[in-house]
């Protein structure tokens, strides 16, 4: 898509250090990593957001963040891995062309887990019921 | 497996608000969630982590939490939708039965980002050449 970042990361129009390439999706080392290492992978097409994402092609993405999930652990000793995606600005997403992140961790590397708030019984059961009744 | 909470979950030994389930996954609410929605998508089968899902079954996964990111976009009313996954203790992994975390979240609801680092060019070379070299 005209004036998408990842778009042209993808043709070659602005540089990046790309780690995977194959058919459907492409991964580069992030310029601002949480970690160093830090890896997105995008699908070649622009798609906007996990909600857009076409089944067929989603499937594909599973295995290979698996394989660069490996390579962060035995490529540069990561102590631990973690996915991320961010869907829509309230969630983080800045560039709208989906991406997995990919964070190698280390020991004490300083980094906050988000705090879990408390339910009452009948928030959860009205919510899954909500969210059941919103399944595609 | 004998002792894993998600397992027993799965098997109704424990009580859980559940979402969604097939022949390979089964989703339910967290009982900590980041906010109310929080939903834990696991497979069936005992899973450590991300490095031992079989490529097969987490190439079912993609559509599923693509589903259950839509069920909480349009049954609660969602801003937007993160997807997690700890791999490790290091990473923040507290159950050892793999686990996507899908997180519904709400503009302004007050959770920060992780902030980025800032690389050497250097750096990025030699660290995306032993990530590339270590790709299985």
């Amino acid at each position: 898509m005209e004036n998408c970042i990842f778009c042209k990361i993808i043709k070659g129009e602005i540089p990046c250090e790309k780690v995977y390439e194959d058919d459907d999706f492409f991964a580069f080392l992030d310029i601002k990593p949480v970690n160093l290492g830090h890896t997105l992978l995008i699908p070649k097409t622009h798609i906007k957001n996990l909600y857009e994402f076409p089944d067929k092609l989603i499937s594909k993405a599973g295995p290979i963040i698996k394989k660069l999930a490996l390579a962060l652990k035995n490529g540069i000793n990561a102590d631990g891995v973690n996915l991320g995606m961010n869907n829509d600005e309230a969630a983080g997403q800045l560039v709208f062309h989906t991406h997995f992140h990919i964070i190698p961790r280390f020991k004490n590397d300083g980094y906050i887990h988000w705090k879990g708030k408390e339910y009452t019984v009948d928030e959860t059961k009205n919510l899954a019921q909500k969210i059941i009744s919103s399944i595609p």
